[in-house]
Parts: C-alpha cells; structure tokens; sequence
C-alpha cells in the first residue's frame, strides 16, 4: 500500500510581515526551518520511507523539502521540482500587507479574493518585473500557461497535471511519495484525492511543521486511512471519500 | 559558450577522523558545511549562472550542492543525482583508519592501493551489510555494475557513461552545469576533459571549498579557459587540450 505525506513549507519571511506571496520567491524564516525539520523529525518517527519526492519551483517548499529528506536520512531520493506546484499566485496583490489591502479595498473585497473559491485577485500587469515571463525559472513553460493572478479553482486546475502525469504514476507503481508545497497547491491535492467539494476545500487547510500522512490503496489511489503527525496540532481532515 | 563549475564535497567526519570512506554515506562536519557554503558565494561572486546540477547518491556531496545552490540563490534548478558520480569504492579498506591501515599492511601497500592507476583495494564482502547490493539507494541498478572494490581506472570508466549520456548532451544544448562530487569522480570529469595521461591524473586534485570553473567550446566541449575561483588557494590545473 503506497503512503503518500503532504508537509506544508513553514514560516517565510512575507508570512512574518503579514504579506500576500504567492509566487514571489521569499526564503523561510529560522523558525520555518525549524518547522522543516519538525517535519522531517515526525516522518522519521512514523517509519516513512519516501522513494520519490516532488516540489515546487519556489525556494520555501524546496529548502522545506532539504531539511525533511535530512531528518529521513534520504537525501540521496529523487526529487522533482515543477511550478505546477507552486503556490496560488496572488497577482496584483503580491507583496501588500493583507491589513493595508484591507484598508485600501475593504474587508469583503478582500474576503472574496482570499476565500472565494474562483474569483481571481487583479492581475500583475504583463510588463510588471515580478510578472512569471520575466523569470528564468519558467523560461520552459509555454507563455499561456502562465498566470498573471489565480483564483483557487484555476491554482486547481493547475496542479491536477502534475497530480495525473507526475506523481499519481509513480504512486501507482508501488512508490512512497513525498511533496513540499504551498497552502494551496496542497489543498488542490487533498481536493482530488478525498474527493471534496468546491464549498468546503477552501476550509481543509494542512498545518505547518505537521506532516499529513495518507496511506492509499494499491488499485484506485484513494486514501484508506490518513493523519497528522503531530495530532496536537492536528487540523480538521475531511472525510474519507 | 558553455561553462562548467566542479565542486568538491567538504570535510565529513571520516576524513576529520582520517579514515577511508568511500560509498559508506558519512555526512558533512559543521566545517565542511562552511567550505559548501563558500563554494557558494565563490561561484555568485563569479556570476555563474548553472541551469542544470549534477551530483552523487552520497549525502555529503548533496548537501554540498544544496549549500552552494542556496548561496547562488538557484535552488530551483533540476539536481540529478547518481551512482556513476559517487566516489570511488574503497573495497574493505572502508571505515578503517589510515594510519592503521599502513600499520597493518605496511606503507607500500597501502600506497599502491591509495595512488596506483589500475590496483583496486581489496574487494569488500557480498555478505557485508556495507556492500551495495544491500542499499536500497542502488536498487535499480544492475548488479554487475555494482563494484565491490574500484581502482582509479574502475572509478573512470564508470563515470564516464555520466558524461556522455547526461552532463555532455547538456553543456553541448548551451546549459551551464554545476556538478558537486568527490575527489576521485572530480578526477575522472578532469582527465577526459583536460585529456589527462593515466600516469599524470593522480596528482590532479580539486580542492575543497574552491570550485573550478570551466569554459568550454560550444562545438566541442573542450576547455578554452579554466580557473579555480579562489586564486589564493588554487590547486595546479593540467594544461589546456
């Protein structure tokens, strides 16, 4: 029976400041790095043995991954970075303080950009530096692929190719599987895999420092069994589909 | 034109406790932690720009590449990781303490083991809990390719296949590639690109700390120009093909 671990990145430097992220490539703070290797602490002691581990290409989930595959003493695992991956890209609203943006747009405004399920927030202009085109790091995704802003259902549908065509193959192959992410990309993947409704993902949301562990079946993928790893700070799980 | 930095993994506990290592994954001193991060800056300082890394299965000389990747702000570049990039295999003469080693098989021998072209160690146990058919790190590779002892030729003639099939077809689409490996692997990348003799290639060393940086023709791959980008502590660098 494959397992499958979701570890949420910990504490970045924008999270500390009270700022939107999304794609802009902030570093953890030493607490988030301590959190990464909570992380890897937990998976360690549950027994878990990745064989394989997938990333985004932001440097949060990717140095969270570093110090988890540390704490497993599996370093040496491939491990494949995809932007599919990548956090919900927040647009035009990139780095503003979520009180400022608060004041500025007011509360509902704001409430429908963070909470909504496909309401995009105001795009990042096309000439913005910030804008995804003008980053190297994309430079092999086709143009139209890449978001100017993403509502969660378009983060959603993002991350489902990489769920079929990347991590759902190598799973089904016999593989323990092992992912670093976001907030939202993680919330895409518990949205396919117990099979949850657009109203109620948006309320699913995977700790920090807190490993969730899924054991799957061998036939279909789908959870059998899942937890947090430290259930002290366990959040709510949706149901078993 | 295409260029090429050469890492060489820094201090782990065995070489601090002057015994040899190896395939036996001992991990890096908090000193040669320091010397990654160093061979970070020294490569940012020097503007390079890797689009692709290639390291072992060792966790020494990955963590070597995620400390130098950190210090070039490029941890989101694709990391292969493999066996042919590992250091060479050290037989049964592994774990053991150098001085001993001399001690128990005199000077002599112990020189032609350490510096002879075509002599491997002696051959390490099938049944050893350290051979590496009994390391899941090298499962899907071939048994008659996991050596159990490997002279500097053996060394060289296995990670040649590396080359050729996964480093050379990158540098020569116009990838700069970083590579963090082990002194012996780092000899055998030295002695196809600088066409080294067999007698003259053992005295070539890279040092740790200190990456070698390597511009190459865009035709041919051969070296135009190279130099270790800390002058001060630079190691001799055979002549240019």
């Amino acid at each position: 029976m494959p397992q499958l671990a979701l570890i949420r990145h910990g504490q970045s430097a924008w999270n500390r400041q009270n700022r939107f992220t999304g794609w802009v490539d902030v570093d953890l703070t030493d607490e988030g790095e301590a959190q990464a290797r909570q992380s890897g602490a937990l998976l360690a002691a549950a027994g878990f043995k990745p064989d394989r581990a997938f990333t985004s290409v932001l440097t949060r989930a990717i140095r969270t991954m570093n110090f988890s595959l540390e704490g497993l003493d599996r370093v040496w695992i491939p491990v494949e970075k995809t932007w599919r991956l990548n956090e919900r890209h927040y647009g035009a609203l990139a780095g503003l303080d979520k009180d400022e943006t608060r004041a500025k747009h007011g509360d509902a405004q704001v409430k429908i950009w963070r909470r909504s399920f496909d309401t995009p927030p105001p795009p990042l202009a096309e000439d913005d530096p910030q804008h995804p085109a003008k980053d190297e790091r994309y430079r092999n995704v086709p143009a139209a692929l890449l978001p100017n802003s993403e509502s969660l259902k378009m983060t959603l549908e993002r991350v489902e190719p990489a769920w079929e065509g990347m991590i759902a193959p190598r799973l089904a192959a016999g593989e323990n599987v092992i992912i670093a992410a976001h907030g939202n990309s993680l919330r895409a993947l518990i949205k396919f895999l117990f099979e949850v409704s657009d109203q109620d993902i948006i309320d699913i949301e995977v700790p920090t420092g807190n490993p969730l562990l899924i054991d799957l079946s061998d036939d279909e993928l789908k959870p059998v069994s899942a937890r947090y790893l430290d259930p002290e700070r366990a959040r709510t799980l949706p149901p078993l589909p």
